[in-house]
């Protein structure tokens, strides 16, 4: 086995919940690939096939982790509101509350005191607590100065549905994981320690591909059944970073190494796109459905054929199709990670599924990432009528805490 | 590797959709443990390590599947009524549809027509799709001379608080699978075989331990953090099959092989749970936290001393405690199979988890299984103060299909 970079320890999975760290620690394994559970990722580096509990995911580094990170198979999003009275001191010592209790779990270790042990005798499953600071989180610690331009409010867009109370908020974490039960763990452990000075605004529940569910790892699927992230931006790159990290020398200062985050919640309305068939989605999307390919040919990665016509003169990908409208190229080069999480809350009185993408998106600067593929999509995408934006949140997520630091400290403490 | 009955074609994830049978063929494989996924289960059998999306469930079979099945990563419980006009005819063509998707999902292959590719590319991860009657349905169906008696009401508990809407239904069906989006995809295949005949009554999504993510098999825990399982009837138990299964000459004939199973969504009051401590948890449960070992010594499987008293001259096992007051030995030998999933539908308005237990109990005869049970528990337990049962269900799960024949066909066709 020694060519596959696995240690028979590993596979008869009895090593501990400290083993060897693999995941995102470089942020090019398997990065592209819906699991880091099996086969080798595509880009060519070995990726671990079991024990999924033992993969760690680092907590100190550059930038945060869970941005470059292989999309895990369950997520949490959870925005918090400073409580009345709760201003730099108390966020500041709560920053530092969070950071120490994600960079434990996120080892495999209890928390300090009382641990609710959900997540005993799992390993670290290759947790990530990521941590971002919304708009109204300045004004409230008297650091409105430090507040980034990036911050400022979205654009409305047409298909816009937005539920306020599902939206935005001060603080913002990002938890996921292999497994639910470490997920759930994390999640109730960051909510413990934000007593007395934050409480929970909105909080969701996703979901992705379990590591080894496919033969080999691949682009994951969204709930319309459509191969979703073809066009992400891959960590090899040459212009990765500056798409999605704030410069060392950026602005502000304190959002050194950091990215920003825009996170909707986009409802998918199941019932009418399922009705529409196989080829009529294909035509809203100007992609196979089988394999995520060009309608014009090839496989996935090939790249569509924009301008080519079929026998009866139209174009084969058509003028609104969401691959087209959607294409970089199509936006001045814009680009942006996306990390999404489906997410399904059950049926509503009629039937209907609640049903959707936790979409989830890194950048440097939202005015060159989502806004303007965003604004495309809302004059001309065929996809639009099929989905809803029900809530919205832009966030400012500071780059990662070296050993002894934590998250946002830089700004809180600058 | 041949030691441990893994193909070198597994391990390197390469093996197809269509791959090894492997999982609860047999009810024996991995059956006590949380994960099929590595290592051996802890009756000694030899269970796969890689790759989750390979393993299959039969679907044909003298029991259906999705009881002795080990508990998958992801669960979905969904009733439907039957729509108005829909009768006997229509519903014997609903199961017949349900079988034939289950049957195909369960091997790894699209439904009939136009599949929606959620599913696609990832092998059948366990999948199991299981069928249910609930007492209304017979009436509806002129079928009430063939309602089993074991399906009359269940008595009123003390600490029920049930939603009629989310309770019962004419008909139950249970879906788990390893991963999320193979789950996803039976329960609309699933819905969507029902159109025109049932509508959606109730759904509710649960989760349990990944397969991988402990380092070896071991019983699960609950989101209170206990182990729980322990006392659960194991197939090699000399009664297991007379505990858990309607015999081949049981009444009514249509049920033979069949089980009765009950539904309960318990939420936990986790807030209060937790502000106990680690100590006085213990003493509600009768069981230490950090392996499940009774409070009076030993590991998981020891049996408790239940007369055993402490220094001060108390039991060590307190009087209330909940694994003494639920011990089959205190109920006439009664024994039920649980094989529940967690759940977790986000926070309400005052920052309380909506989250417990989809409590999902297998047994020959709910008045012997269940009942006596739970009517101990309700005037005794410690624990009761920290769940609320919110809704419930009881359905009679008839036994395997024959190939050639679908699930409920000697009811409907009898």
């Amino acid at each position: 086995m020694a060519d596959n970079g696995i240690s028979r320890r590993r596979l008869l999975g009895t090593a501990g919940a400290t083993g060897l760290a693999l995941g995102a620690g470089g942020g090019a394994v398997g990065y592209a690939a819906a699991s880091s559970g099996s086969g080798s990722s595509s880009d060519g580096s070995k990726a671990a096939l079991a024990s999924l509990g033992t993969d760690e995911v680092m907590f100190h580094g550059k930038h945060q982790p869970g941005i470059t990170t292989p999309t895990q198979a369950r997520g949490h999003l959870v925005a918090f509101d400073l409580t009345a009275g709760a201003g730099r001191k108390e966020a500041a010592a709560l920053l530092r509350r969070w950071s120490g209790t994600a960079a434990r779990l996120m080892a495999g270790e209890p928390v300090e005191g009382d641990d609710t042990s959900v997540a005993r005798d799992a390993g670290p499953s290759s947790l990530t607590v990521t941590f971002g600071f919304g708009a109204s989180f300045f004004g409230r610690t008297g650091l409105a100065k430090q507040r980034p331009d990036a911050l400022d409010p979205l654009p409305h867009f047409s298909s816009d549905r937005l539920d306020k109370a599902r939206s935005n908020g001060d603080l913002w974490v990002q938890i996921g994981a292999n497994d639910a039960l470490v997920a759930f763990h994390a999640l109730r452990a960051i909510q413990r320690d934000a007593a007395g000075a934050a409480r929970v605004r909105w909080q969701m529940n996703g979901f992705n591909r379990s590591p080894g569910a496919t033969a080999h790892p691949m682009t994951t699927r969204n709930l319309m059944g459509q191969v979703d992230g073809t066009n992400n931006p891959k960590p090899s790159d040459k212009d990765f970073d500056e798409r999605v990290f704030v410069p060392a020398d950026g602005d502000p200062a304190w959002m050194a190494d950091g990215s920003y985050v825009v996170v909707r919640r986009i409802r998918m309305l199941l019932d009418d796109w399922e009705k529409l068939g196989r080829k009529d989605q294909e035509a809203v999307i100007g992609r196979h459905k089988s394999d995520g390919s060009p309608l014009t040919g090839g496989t996935e990665t090939t790249e569509p054929q924009l301008e080519k016509t079929g026998a009866d003169g139209t174009l084969v990908i058509p003028v609104n199709a969401h691959a087209r409208i959607s294409r970089p190229d199509q936006n001045g080069g814009a680009a942006m990670l996306r990390r999404p999480f489906s997410y399904h809350d059950g049926f509503d009185g009629k039937g209907d599924p609640d049903a959707g993408l936790l979409f989830v998106c890194w950048q440097a600067d939202p005015v060159r990432g989502f806004v303007p593929v965003q604004r495309k999509l809302d004059r001309g995408d065929a996809l639009s009528e099929f989905v809803r934006h029900e809530s919205s949140g832009l966030f400012a997520v500071p780059g990662g805490a070296a050993k002894g630091e934590y998250v946002g400290q830089r700004l809180l403490e600058g």
